[in-house]
């Protein structure tokens, strides 16, 4: 279990990773996470023009509030990159900055294909000597497979279909799939001769109890998006974190589906993701058969709302969140969340 | 933890129970998982004619092969009823048979409503004078909660979305729903002031991984249906078995529907359930569009040739399997998966 402690010297075990949520995850918030002995990420999505200006803020709160232990040569944060989107040039430009350590990890997520997954490995390994270690993000075995074959992966994160936000359809949840995994991916090793990545478990972890047993299927460690939704560091809106408080019966009130990508008109993602979300009134209506301008003037008409956009029985607002939302009862901070989940008083 | 083992004297912890699967879970299979310690269910299913049959023929057994330390009073055995579908005052006849201890344990599912449920578990309590405990399986918290209040199960069988067969199509996997179930469930007996049931986890479950993780998240124990199926005393043909062992990747290679339902004619399921299996041909033609006799045409055709029903490129037959399926690599003897899964050696 000391594995990934040792890899990364500020983080204690099992390590708690917050996710890279699109424009929610900032620095305020990878901070804290690490400040507190787990490991903050960055959200630069699809698109990484403000990337470099957040890690230059990551390094300013830094300066003035060190997380502890951690190593010079590497900032003790990750950077997410939803690959389908993002520019990998400007990328390696950025990670390869002279005055700046590069963050400790790129989380890289949903390729077009695999050899796009292959062109971001090797590239961010080049541009940042290997300080920076790639973890990519999986949900099958097949998925795993293809991905140690392509990218040979420091760190696999294997997302069950609980998780919230962006996810293949076709998966299962961490209790089966953890351990198919490891299995699956632990044999391959032997075979290549090769050394076997570490394990973070991703997807309706919400605290200590789902952390552990990630531990107990075999993971080092877990990484926790909808948990953080609900902390002071989110960039998010008070309606949306309202509603993440709300719910509850997470199976029963979230579902994953593309009727959000299309209202907000983010639909490239390749063949077979969907967002997994808090449905409401604008999915209804989708499912419904409303005409579908007809949904997208209603949505824009609840955006103009500000956060009323998300309450009441009209609620239209995209609301991402895992089937853990019900275990979200409260916004604490980041640091006191990272420690909880842990264990820790 | 020692609660159960307390409750059913020759059962260890965590208990581990053989999920009553209709057709497939017999006697013989009952008594391997009891014997060895876990607790062994009989699948009277939608039709309880042979229950009483079954009963008799675990009775036999027991009188040559006893199960260690079970008390007189109960047989070391569970019966699983289908609500929708069973007869419940023919099952009360059985239950209350002088010349024979009733089951330890009902099983309760899918009832077409609440006072159905009401009613099974009270007449089950009568005709046994409780020595029956009541089991239900829910899989939210909204159904958790509903049960609770009409029905006061002693056991809460959690099902999360990885189940294999039947289990409804809103829920969430055990990591979230388990945790949320318990918090939620406690907190409504203790609004109430009565016990807190006892809590056993399913859907997914295939190995001692998993048991661990049921533990971590709160379960005293956990019920395995798909594991089981590769065991050698299920009634189970060779073919099916055969798929189950091949089958890998759950998450991909299995889907929850109605399509095997359909074609076989068993579609009297309540609103909102699906039974989950490995994704075959008579899948991939019923979402391409096929016309529903031909297709049901075919289905027949590959019933007709046994074993190879389900082979190859053009397999056909229903092949129910959780997601946990791809961790179920070889037949074994049900009281070996039964101490295995449990930790043993």
């Amino acid at each position: 279990m000391s594995g990934l402690a040792n890899r990364y010297n500020w983080v204690k075990s099992p390590l708690i990773a917050s996710a890279p949520m699109r424009l929610i995850s900032g620095p305020a918030l990878a901070h804290a996470v690490s400040s507190a002995g787990g490991f903050g990420f960055l959200a630069a999505g699809v698109d990484v023009t403000n990337l470099s200006q957040d890690l230059q803020t990551f390094k300013s709160i830094l300066s003035t509030s060190p997380v502890p232990n951690y190593s010079l040569d590497v900032l003790p944060v990750g950077v997410g990159f939803i690959l389908w989107g993002a520019d990998l040039q400007h990328t390696l430009q950025i990670l390869s900055q002279p005055d700046t350590p590069p963050p400790a990890a790129a989380w890289l997520f949903a390729p077009s294909n695999p050899s796009q997954l292959k062109s971001w490995a090797e590239g961010i390994r080049t541009a940042t000597e290997s300080k920076t270690d790639i973890w990519v993000q999986v949900s099958s075995v097949a998925d795993a497979i293809e991905t140690m074959a392509v990218a040979s992966p420091d760190v696999l994160v294997v997302q069950g279909c609980d998780a919230g936000g962006h996810g293949r359809y076709q998966s299962a949840g961490l209790i089966s799939l953890l351990p198919e995994v490891i299995d699956a991916v632990s044999a391959y090793c032997d075979k290549k001769d090769i050394p076997v990545p570490f394990f973070i478990a991703a997807g309706g972890i919400s605290d200590v109890r789902g952390v552990g047993a990630a531990v107990a299927l075999g993971a080092e460690g877990a990484a926790l998006g909808t948990r953080y939704l609900a902390s002071e560091e989110a960039i998010i809106k008070k309606g949306y974190q309202d509603a993440v408080i709300r719910a509850s019966d997470g199976g029963v009130s979230t579902v994953r589906t593309d009727v959000y990508d299309k209202l907000r008109g983010t639909a490239n993602w390749p063949e077979g993701y969907g967002g997994r979300g808090v449905t409401n009134k604008s999915y209804e209506d989708a499912m419904g058969g409303k005409d579908f301008e007809e949904n997208t003037k209603l949505y824009k008409a609840a955006e103009a709302m500000g956060d009323a956009g998300w309450e009441g029985e009209e609620a239209r607002m995209t609301t991402y969140a895992g089937t853990g939302v019900g275990l979200v009862t409260k916004v604490m901070g980041a640091a006191q969340i990272t420690r909880e989940v842990r264990g820790e008083k």
